[in-house]
């Protein structure tokens, strides 16, 4: 492999450094049992997670205006509790739940991993999460990000131009200077088309242990690594 | 003291945590003997620094157009350099010393008591300093930012409200749980006229011996500190 210019890494984090749903699915059980239910937290998860392309795309055609991921977030939820037998959950229970998208725990290769590439480059994130979602969950979960990029930073979500576009030129590097780091094939064709650098870590286990997308890179991607430990090998010692 | 709701403490950046004076002196110095010429480093650092508020005083005019510090500061630099016998630096030398303001050493109780207020706090950048500029002083400082809030983020310099208003929003925390840490009594004066809570650091030396103003505090401010350890001690013991 010829070393790439890279001097900066931004990383998709729902997905790519965090396991949203098996998190969720835990606040979502924990919550039930406070009010005396039982539910199928990792379903709920599932179809939480399943309102959130459709409504950055309500947001991104102009039928809403700009509005935050936490905000679109429990918009979805108070409209899926009922489903779940869960309308008994009270304002300050809705509150707290909304916020289980701050609280997501990494992947086992997360930390160690980034800690390793920190060394070396910048690494941000560049996730459709607010900042105030990624603030907490860094906080959280102990991610060392050196600066945080939000669609909440450009007013756009991914795969919006405006986001890769923004996160180098606020970095002052070249497009092909910054290497988007995720584990969905649309987001790095985005940021390829772009001139951004591209690495492919699947999360095979994303959706579940059916998931049937993203397993395998559908693009010309300049590194594919299995985790964050072997991508560290990879971009540090070029093995 | 009553406890104040503080979550986040966003800190004013030149000056207050980084000595921008002995650092941009030391590498002027570095830079003049590299073409044979002796100059005064603390001068030229001084009307460098002189520089800074009159262009972002354009700027907020709209005399000129949006330009980050970077290019602020690198305009100021072509102007000044004659002055100080420099003019025979190349493209290559001017840039490197443009990026001084990226390589500014701490004072000597920032990192130690940045690193105790983060265990308790979101602790973010407030600065008038561009994104690239305060990530790559991070880096060079080991400054360990929760995030980083510049002015470019808002497209509006300090003490413009929109600053004081938009680190608030991103954080989605009301001003009040906001607390803004600087050395210089108009910043704090701005924000504290926006809700947020104040902590005045004053930093004697920032402008050399001689310093004459921002010695003490000129306003009710909530918290009055010697240096960031004295901060975090109040702020986490209350002492």
């Amino acid at each position: 492999m010829t070393p790439l210019p890279v001097k900066a890494l931004v990383f998709d984090v729902f997905g790519t450094v965090v396991d949203w749903r098996t998190s969720v699915a835990r606040e979502v059980a924990a919550a039930a049992r406070t009010i005396g239910v039982e539910t199928d937290g990792l379903a709920l998860a599932d179809a939480w997670r399943g309102e959130y392309a459709p409504a950055m795309q309500r947001v991104a055609r102009g039928e809403l205006p700009w509005t935050v991921i936490d905000d679109l977030h429990r918009a979805a939820l108070d409209a899926l509790l009922p489903r779940f037998d869960l309308a008994g959950l009270d304002e300050a229970a809705r509150a707290h739940l909304n916020r289980a998208w701050h609280r997501l725990n990494p992947w086992p290769d997360s930390v160690a991993g980034l800690a390793r590439l920190k060394r070396r480059f910048v690494i941000g994130t560049l996730s459709n999460g607010n900042v105030a979602l990624l603030v907490n969950m860094a906080k959280h979960a102990a991610l060392p990000w050196d600066v945080i990029f939000s669609a909440e930073s450009f007013r756009a979500y991914k795969p919006d131009p405006r986001t890769y576009d923004g996160a180098a030129s606020m970095l002052r590097l070249e497009p092909g200077e910054v290497m988007l780091v995720a584990a969905h094939n649309n987001d790095l064709a985005a940021a390829q088309a772009r001139g951004l650098a591209t690495a492919f870590v699947p999360r095979l286990t994303e959706y579940g242990p059916a998931q049937e997308k993203d397993l395998h890179p559908e693009g010309d991607w300049d590194v594919v690594a299995p985790d964050f430990e072997t991508l560290a090998d990879t971009l540090l010692h070029g093995s």
